[in-house]
This record gives C-alpha cells, structure tokens and sequence, in this order.
C-alpha cells in the first residue's frame, strides 16, 4: 500500500477501505509515515468527510494502537458514561456510586479540563489524596471491590489518539465528528465495557453550538458504538447555562455531594438519575430507561449512592473527612460578589465566556503545564427563565489570585442578558437516542 | 498572525489576504511553519481552490523568496517561453535561436526531465561540454553577447518552490492548477522578462488529459502573468502524440538541428515558428502574431537561426562539431524496430506510455540519482491518421542496454491502436489565447 494514494483517494472525495485507514495510522503511530502527510490525510478526511465504515475502521485502528482492557474477570455488565464536556457538568462523579449502587459496574477513564470545560479527574482531585493515576491492576482490584472506578488516561491505551489529537490541534483539523469519534470511542472501547451512555452537550457552552451538529456526532457515535457491538443510548442535553450552580473543582465536589446525600434536586441531580438510569438499564438491571431512573433516584434517597461514593473515594486514597463534612473545608481566599445592575428575566448566559471565566480564576488551565488553583471557580447563583432584581447576587467569584478576581469581575456582567418579559425556560434534555 | 487560524480559513473554504498567504510561504522558507502544517494547508487549498487573487499572492510570496534577476541592461524585450511538458517537446531548443536572430532577447531557466517528459536542459547535455550551470554573471553575460542562454534552475530563483514542490510530491497536493501556476510563474517571473509564451499541453502526453482542465491551466498562467504586468499569449497544443518522431536527448538535438537548417517541416517546425512568432510579437518586433510567424519562417529560410544556435552552443561551451555533422556521430550501441502486426490507419497512441518507454530505454530518470543515457530514446516513424502495413517499421528502439530494449519492445505495441477507416487529424495548436 502507498500512503500517497491513499491521501490521493481520500483527497478526491473516494471512499477510504479499513485496511487503507488501518495503514495510515498504524504506521502513523510507528512513526513509519511523517507528519506532514499525516496531517495532509487529516485535512482531505476533514474537508472530504470519513462515512460510518471508514469512521468505525478509524476507531478500530487507534483502538488497536494500544491495550484492550480485560475486565471479564467480572460479573455482569460493564457500563460508562461519555459526555462530549461542557461547564459544570459533575454528573460523572454522582452517577458512577449511583450505577455501582445499583450492581452495575463503571469502568470509568476519564480527561482533564480542555479549554473553557472542567474535567472529571480535575474535580476528583480536589479532595486530597484522591489518586486518578492507577496502574492496571489497581484499576482491575477497585472496581472489583466497589463496582467503580474513575482514573486518567494511561499510555497503554489508544496511544494513536493522543499522537493524532496533537497534530490536528496544530493543523485545523479538530472540529471534525468523524475524527471526535473515533477519538472518543477509540478511548472508550478500550475500557473493557459493554455498553456507553453518551452525554452530547448542545449550545453556548458545549463544542457542539447547535442542535444539528451535536445529533450528527451522538449519531456518528451510536453507530461506531454499534459497530463495535456495544449497548448504547444517547443523551442530547442543554449547555447554554451551567449544570448545577457550581464551576470549579471542589466547588462542583462539593454540589456532588450535596445531590448525592439528596439535599439538592435541581439540574445535577435531574440530569444524573436519567444517565444513571441509562446505564443501568444497559446493565440490565431494570427492564426500561424509565424503570432504572426510579431505581437511580432511590439510591440517591436510600443513602446507597452516597455510601459507594465514601467507598470509592476511600479505595482510590481520597481523605474522607472531605466528603462527610465539606462545609467545614475552607473555600478560596477571596471571594467576590457580582450583583445585577438591572431588573429583568435571565434569558440568555454566555456560557463559553462563564467557562473561560472560571478558567481564568484559576480553575483551568491556560497551558498544559499550569496548575490547578482547586478552590477556584463561580458560584453561579439563577438560572435562565430566573427573575433577577437589581442588586440581587448573581455569581460569586472565588479565588486564590486577587488580580485574576478582579478582572474576571470587571467584564462578568457581560456574560449575562435580561429581559422585561418572561422567558422559557430550556429543556435540559432535549433528545433520547436509543 | 496565526498559521492555524489561517489553515482553519481556507479549509472552511474562505479566501485568504494576500498577507495571510505571503505568512505562510514566507515563515515556511525560513522553516518557523513546520512540514505537517504546510502540508494541512496544501490540502486545504487543493480541495477548496486559491482564487484569481490568492493565486497571484502565493506566485508573489514563492518569487521573492529569492532573487529577481535584472535584465535591464539589454536594450528591447526579453521573452520567454514555457511548455507544461510533454514527449518530444524540443521546441525550446527550435525557438530560442529564431527568435534571438530577429533580435529579440530569450532568457531561459528549464528544467529536467519529469516522469514520463523530457527536459530541455537534459536534452542540452547531450551535446558534448553544453554547460547549463552558468552562474548569474555567465548568465548576464551570454545573453548579452547572443540574446539567448539557457540555465537550470539555481538555488538562488524561488527557493520556495523547490521546497513546496517537494511536499507536494509526498501529500498528493500535486494536480492543482493555482499550485501549478504559481510553481511555473514563480519561477519564470524571476527571470527578468517582460513577456511569456506558454505552450500548454492537452492530451494523453501531457499531465493535464483533457482540454477543459489545458485552458483552466492557461487562464490561471495568463491571469497571474497579467497580475504581474507581463505580456502574454498562450497556446493550447495537441499531445496525443510526440512532436516530432524523436524522443530521447541525443535523438532530439538531432531533430532539432535538422529543423533549425530547414530540413525538416513537419509538427515541431510548424509549433515551433508559431511559438517563436509569438515572442517576436510580444518582443515588439512584428506587428502581428502573423507577421511574427512569418519573420520566424525567413530566420530558418535565411540560416539566421541555424547561425544563433551555433553561437549559443558555443557560448554555452559545447561541442560545435556535434552541431555541424551530427549525422557522423554514433547513436545508441543496440537499435531495435519494431515492426507493425497488423495493418490499418494510426488512430491513437497512449503517449504517455511511449514517454514512459522512453525513459525506460534510458533517456529519462527514474529517481533523482540516475544517469541519463543520452543516446537513447525511441524514432517513432508515423503520425495519427498514417496508413500502417502490417510489417511496417513502426518505430526504432535505442537504447545501450539489451535488456531495457528487450523489455521495451516486448509491450510496445500496446502503445498504439490502429483501425481500417481513414482517422482525421487532429490539430496541432488547439486554440490560442491573446
């Protein structure tokens, strides 16, 4: 085979066979064929577009880069949840006890904050000594032991993803849904599950803006997902506002346990019992979607969820003192109100600037070698459709930087819009793909 | 400016600024844009095209990534002439004379032979000590002397484009007329001239098959000549078959001064005093295209040109003897014919298969590192629409290897396709654009 026809082929439009792609990228990943025609193939895959087949072949080879899991030592269904990102979404960290309560184990590898998103082992670092980074082995003997475990990318899996995720990042290839699933799935796979339930985020604060788009990826998705022979269901679900009121690390910890212990029952929590009664549906624990949310919803009011969260905090080394008392944890060192200007209905909220925002307080990171101020982020106190009078506390601002506090502060009112009249108030789930 | 935002630019199909492309080409050349970016670009821009404007900008960026050679000091017009290649093309080495001989200067920088075409300046080192390594004084100082030189390609001219070139060669970015016209203008642009004639080949021999994508190619070269303020005319001319009936160096200097004495009229005459007239009408010394031609036909008629090719070769310091008789000098140590099988008119000639069996023989090469055999080379005896007898001498086969010959000979009827009614002829010069 000659990488410079296949580029040709893909570049004129022509259908790429699985063993074509196979070669790309499995001497892409040898360092067999360089960069820059790798990049060439990218960009002709980009404009060009990869159908259902060359996508699931694409998977299969970055799939094939690295390990597969084993998990079969295990009884009954393995089941994950994948959301796309997007700001304040903790629904990870309160339904992986949810499912694992419920027998259905979560094999969870999860990714760190990309741009204006938080990440899921960002969040569970915040509690002191909580360990993401399990070898294999410790990965197998926590889950056996509680039924979840949620660790970081390792190097034995899917090394293609990370080689090719740096060379599109520099070449204006990442937007493309072919190349984000099988980025996704390649990862995904390699887990040891057998069924997905995926969280496509839509609006201002997802990667997807619009509707259209992200039902193309959660499509894209569930057909690789298919051609892999896994269970899957899709959730597309509103981004134009925050999950939940809290953005930052230990601030979205502690929002998790609040849901957890069942003290607050708003978006978080909605949007956790339905993912989670999803998964345990695929894990065939209830015999309909509707039947596993009753069933995810009693684990949170039974205390079942919260305790497998104490267990699973307490294998991967995490203080528990954290997770009985958070309040008694001291926030950020300053902490700043923002309060409206004017009256009206919160209708619209710039939620990739509020992303950026907490971002710049410190609960991001700018480059990949920043540290992460863990207490930073915003409370973010209305939600769209909310009445808010002049005055009123919008958000608090916490961080460690008193710089960074006030010139997040400076512009924060401009992330926000009022409105004299009444504004409806968006679904949060907007579509179920089974 | 940023390499990825403007990659981002042409791949959502946008038009570039003149700046944003000179970014590009400029931090290339000087290596601050690595390889696997470029490359997404290339892509980028042979997928979704370079208009009008980002074509003449990327000439422009290539071309002053080296010198621009200054003619000025000879008086009048300095034309030249470019050919997109194709078999037997030695009309550069017809033209060149004629048209210094009616006082008109031809500064002219070739290139090598390229797949399955041949190249004047290899064709030029068939004549024993012919220098076409002159430096840019030498250069200055033939043409003043003959108002003709003939160089390759020195690293000082449009550095980019070598650099470019060689990417494209290994992404598929090839094929592109905006990349291929600024490859040839870039580098004809740096020659100091005021006018260009481009001979743009259409058929089965030449790299563009179709007429359509001949004339696209064409306007592209007439529009960023004009671009620069330079005259030009273009022809669109047949390569269904070879000019001529010699391929191969040695053969073709051969031809070429049988031409130039006036001894042979056929194909490569007719294009070459059309080509000529048209540089003797740019270079203001007729009045008319046709006038141009005529002056063209009495500078073979009265020996003028034969003369000027002499002087070149001498100034180029080759071997005058070889000129003078080339009739007493030996031809290729094996020489084969092939005879016809069958009989009936000559209706198509895969002619790129007949440069292919060229180069085969000897006369072209197959990586950068191989040594032309300047001998050989194929006389092939018939144009389309001759009656062929079975039995008939259809061509002769030179080469100083047996083996190439043997294998050369044994498919070399596949290379021609004969039928028993009488086959129009088809036209020479296929359209000329003013």
């Amino acid at each position: 085979m000659n990488t410079v026809e296949i580029i040709r082929k893909k570049r004129d439009g022509n259908v790429l066979t699985s063993d074509e792609i196979k070669f790309l990228v499995s001497n892409y990943t040898k360092k067999k064929i360089p960069d820059y025609q790798f990049s060439a193939f990218l960009m002709s895959g980009f404009i060009n577009g990869l159908n259902k087949s060359e996508t699931a072949a694409l998977t299969e080879a970055m799939l094939y880069s690295g390990k597969i899991i084993d998990l079969s030592f295990i009884k009954g269904e393995k089941i994950d949840k994948h959301s796309t990102g997007g700001v304040g979404d903790k629904t990870s960290i309160v339904l992986a006890p949810i499912v694992a309560s419920a027998g259905v184990s979560v094999p969870m590898i999860s990714g760190r904050g990309l741009g204006h998103t938080g990440g899921t082992l960002d969040k569970l670092e915040s509690i002191p000594g909580f360990n993401t980074n399990l070898n294999l082995k410790e990965y197998k003997s926590v889950i056996k032991k509680c039924g979840a475990v949620l660790i970081g990318q390792t190097d034995q899996i899917a090394p293609a993803d990370k080689l090719i995720y740096s060379l599109r990042d520099v070449t204006a290839t990442v937007e493309s849904i072919p190349f984000i699933t099988a980025s996704i799935m390649s990862k995904k796979l390699a887990e040891g599950i057998d069924g997905l339930v995926l969280d496509v985020k839509t609006g201002s604060g997802a990667f997807m803006k619009n509707l259209k788009d992200s039902e193309n990826l959660a499509i894209s998705l569930i057909n690789t997902a298919k051609a892999f022979n896994k269970k899957v269901i899709a959730f597309i679900t509103d981004m134009n506002q925050p999950l939940g009121n809290n953005i930052g690390n230990w601030l979205e910890i502690f929002e998790s346990i609040k849901v957890l212990k069942g003290e607050v029952k708003g978006d978080v929590y909605e949007l956790s019992v339905s993912l989670a009664g999803a998964m345990i549906y695929l894990g065939k624990k209830s015999s309909s979607l509707n039947e596993g949310i009753i069933i995810a919803k009693e684990q949170i009011s039974n205390g079942k969820a919260f305790d497998k969260f104490i267990q699973i905090v307490s294998l991967q080394g995490g203080d528990l003192k954290y997770i009985y008392n958070p309040e008694k944890y001291p926030l950020a060192k300053f902490i700043e109100e923002v309060k409206s200007t004017e009256s009206g209905y919160l209708y619209e909220i710039d939620n990739f600037s509020l992303g950026m925002a907490a971002l710049e307080l410190g609960a991001g990171r700018k480059t990949k070698e920043d540290n992460i101020d863990y207490k930073a982020g915003i409370v973010f106190k209305f939600k769209i459709g909310n009445y808010i009078k002049k005055g009123d506390v919008i958000a608090e601002l916490h961080s460690s930087s008193k710089i960074k506090l006030n010139q997040v502060k400076k512009d924060f009112l401009k992330i926000i819009k009022l409105k004299p009249n009444i504004v409806k108030i968006p679904k949060l789930i907007k579509k179920i793909i089974l």
